[in-house]
């Protein structure tokens, strides 16, 4: 019997190679090269499984497995049509996002983008002291809400309650109605009121951080656009370490141009990567930017690329993923 | 009877401009002017209060409110003997202090200040996506070791407790010893083990973040330096958010220069904010620093402005201070 053939689109981690290694007696392996022919595909982010990547693997591909939580990169009704399981790492990461979304929120509020920048050109020294140079909002007693309440954005939450936060609303896709999981405890024992928004504009209307932390669909892409904006507090801030797509970022850049909003911390934009230094979101001072590092520690990076090994691996042997997908 | 005269050196916020404004009646109230003839003197941080001061200011000063957590400013000894009482500020700006640690520990382990500046560049669509692109140390499972123990270095701790840190070491004037003041009840209820450290050494050798959070003193200046460096762990930060001069930043740099640490993130350094586009530590790409804005947040400034008032208050008709220093 021919050996499966099992593609994988970049170079791997040691500890992931080495699972993948081990198969080499069982397994045709291919990295870095065409799909054609490949049974089993673990792919990045950053590419693009549609119709044309299936086509041109053939008819024998059974499992593609993504390095990745999202799959919007993922033709899901492509791969349901053909029966190609769908294997992803939703979970490991989920600390890693948390993390930045911190280190974003604070950014944002304490101005940590534009005080570097500062610093940077030199301007320390012709910055007279006053009592309220640099300053920005405190995050003690504000009200958070979060545009999507999953699982990144409860670990998030986690860890803003000793910052002293007052009050958390949260919209999901069902506005109005209690989130269906607690995946920490604290809806029921945060200490403080945590309830679903009625819509986007109540959430718009009454946080001081506003934290996008839903998956991009078809009905949330540019959720957060002009009107959104207009219904901000001038204090508040937002942070997006989901996708890009979900802020309008022209209306953004209007938003912080006007002082609409006090500040912006985003770990994804509209057609990343693509952002050249002529971008006007580089021209916003309040606007901290980093390019899509949510994930990138290293010990996550090395579970995900282990996951999606196993899950690769599980697909083809017909055996349960670690994580997989219903189409 | 003549009124009392009171110097205030800055513009203050309107809040406590007004409280000043109130006793107008009753003193004499000169801003942005000498000291000269002063019963009272408001400073700020960056005002020294020395000999030369004193004299030019005459006998009659009674009071100084200093508006700032730390008096290294301040010439203890030259008020002591002049029986002049002091006023400052150490409890306000806690939280506002405690939020930036964080957030400069984050900057740090994920690389904050690099990829924002990698971005910045226009050199994101030429940052080929693989694994461990831009990838820091995980916060999670960290042994985080606090040079000096007090109230804001606890305020960070308690936030850093829901990251998954597994274990707190510090390092006090009497090392070895356990803290005298558990400002939180976390010494008891952390969950983690919290242990004094018996050395600098041990400290340097055992944490995964470090944070610089003691006074500054004969003693701690340069308590960081090329031996502390050296046995630091590679994928480690430290962070200051102190005083500059606890930090040799020669030493700093060539540590971030040979990759001894992994990372730093300042609010403060020796000789600021004397800190020109061509200083040293603006050229290494893991070093974040910002300009000295722990407590730059409007609640924060508004309370510590209004506090300092009442100090001075308080000190010229010779009542409880909110905040006074025994000298």
């Amino acid at each position: 019997m021919a050996k499966s053939k099992v593609v994988v689109t970049r170079q791997l981690i040691n500890e992931a190679q080495g699972l993948l290694d081990a198969k080499k007696n069982d397994l045709e392996i291919v990295q870095w090269q065409s799909e054609k022919g490949a049974s089993g595909i673990l792919v990045m982010l950053t590419d693009k499984v549609d119709e044309e990547l299936l086509e041109a693997a053939g008819p024998q591909l059974k499992t593609i497995a993504s390095f990745s939580v999202g799959t919007d990169h993922v033709d899901r009704d492509a791969l349901k049509k053909r029966n190609i399981r769908l294997g992803y790492t939703p979970t490991c990461l989920t600390d890693a996002v948390a993390d930045l979304t911190i280190m974003l929120i604070l950014m944002a509020q304490r101005r940590g983008g534009e005080s570097m920048a500062k610093v940077s050109k030199g301007e320390w020294p012709q910055m007279p002291w006053h009592p309220l140079l640099m300053t920005g909002p405190q995050i003690r007693g504000s009200t958070v809400g979060f545009l999507g309440f999953g699982r990144i954005a409860q670990a998030s939450l986690q860890r803003l309650l000793p910052f002293g936060i007052k009050r958390v609303i949260y919209l999901t896709s069902k506005p109005g109605q209690p989130a269906k999981e607690d995946h920490y405890g604290l809806l029921k024992n945060a200490g403080i009121p945590i309830e679903p928004a009625a819509s986007a504009e109540q959430l718009a209307q009454e946080s001081d951080v506003v934290i996008v932390g839903c998956a991009l669909t078809p009905s949330t892409k540019h959720l957060v656009s002009t009107d959104f904006f207009s219904k901000m507090k001038k204090l508040s801030v937002i942070v997006n370490i989901a996708r890009g797509p979900i802020i309008d970022t022209n209306a953004l850049v209007k938003a912080l141009d006007e002082e609409q909003i006090f500040g912006a911390g985003l770990d994804v934009i509209e057609n990343e990567p693509n952002i050249t230094a002529d971008h006007p979101i580089l021209k916003q001072p309040r606007a901290v930017l980093v390019p899509h590092i949510g994930s990138a520690t290293i010990e996550t990076r090395v579970q995900m690329a282990t996951e999606s090994v196993r899950n690769l691996l599980a697909g083809l042997a017909g055996e349960a993923m670690i994580n997989e997908l219903e189409l």
